[in-house]
């Protein structure tokens, strides 16, 4: 834990991943995993692993592998799965729904507390228990509530414009799907832009070579 | 194009991020561009960007910076965008819908011409004009069609059955989005997981981080 500070972004990434391997092994009841298993599971080299999770803290016993639940519970700590911030929506639309009711928020660190649209069909409407707002009351709710996350599903256009209202309103943490990047004028925030288009475009690429290596 | 065979893994993940800007580009009638300001819009290196862009040939010339449109060509082409595979959407759930309606196919280098659900609820029903197929007709469908991509949006107990089925009737790409890492067993195929909540993690990360240094 003491290491935590110097752990770099390129492990951070990969953490996500650890979680989701050991949350399995836990639902299976299994207690310690070797780094060699591990590694089968997971398709990364052993060492690679080693390398990984000595990053912080010991949590391998030579010849009896990682206690699983204690490697759990630092990546938790580690990721800030525990911190439950305060989060809200932008956009209720087709994305927007199928977001907020796919995503699991509470075991992955936030707590949805607010849905905001300006289509006038949806204000009102209730989605996964929460009534679906008018963007208009976004500055009294943020003034009530301190979200500090904000989930941007909105069209290209107006992301930008509301990022700003939204960092004036206290917002730091950006979880956007607004096909635009958002971020990189604003230092003092932080963005995970998720652009869904780039993966299938690799997957394009990817199964060209593969039907070229086949032939 | 000749040097195509060699570029790594890492450089092509970044070549849909250039796709999208200079996609931008052309829709601002911008012809062409330096390094140094396409590093500016991008946030990254201006050597990186002619490292990674020298992998493919010859676009930029000494001071009068990259031939836009000579260059997004180039990209797609990499990326196979043209290559319109034959697609099947497995799940028509609410994450199947926004998937359906969200994602601009056609320009990705997809075509979408098959929806398949084993809810008695959505099968006959229409999304984006195609009508949602029951699971047990993708044998004939595939037989008839010869798909060779499917988009997963089914539940993570699921998913690997449907894979091995599915590679049965001639799928050999997969872009996943189940929960589930696909693809660690079958050498043959390739597959992109998609897993939303690495990146929320990911979030919560940065947001901890960013206000510890704020402190």
């Amino acid at each position: 834990m003491q290491k935590r500070d110097k752990i770099s972004l390129s492990v951070i990434r990969r953490l996500p991943r650890y979680y989701r391997f050991l949350d399995d092994l836990r639902s299976n009841d299994i207690l310690r995993i070797s780094s060699r298993e591990l590694s089968e599971r997971m398709g990364i080299t052993a060492s690679q692993i080693r390398q990984d999770l000595n990053c912080f803290g010991e949590f391998g016993q030579q010849g009896y592998g990682y206690n699983v639940d204690l490697l759990y519970n630092e990546i938790c700590k580690i990721l800030g799965v525990e911190k439950g911030y305060k989060t809200i929506m932008i956009g209720a639309g087709n994305l927007g729904r199928a977001i907020a009711t796919h995503m699991n928020f509470g075991r992955l660190g936030f707590n949805l507390i607010g849905i905001f649209d300006n289509n006038e069909y949806v204000i009102g409407k209730k989605l996964m228990g929460i009534e679906i707002l008018p963007n208009e009351n976004l500055e009294s709710f943020c003034g009530e509530y301190n979200p500090t996350a904000a989930i941007l599903c909105i069209p290209k256009d107006s992301a930008q414009e509301m990022c700003d209202q939204l960092i004036h309103f206290g917002i730091i943490g950006f979880w956007n799907f607004s096909h635009y990047d958002l971020g990189l004028l604003n230092p003092n925030i932080v963005v995970e832009n998720v652009h869904l288009g780039d993966s299938l475009m690799i997957l394009s690429y990817r199964m060209q070579k593969q039907m070229e290596d086949v032939k």
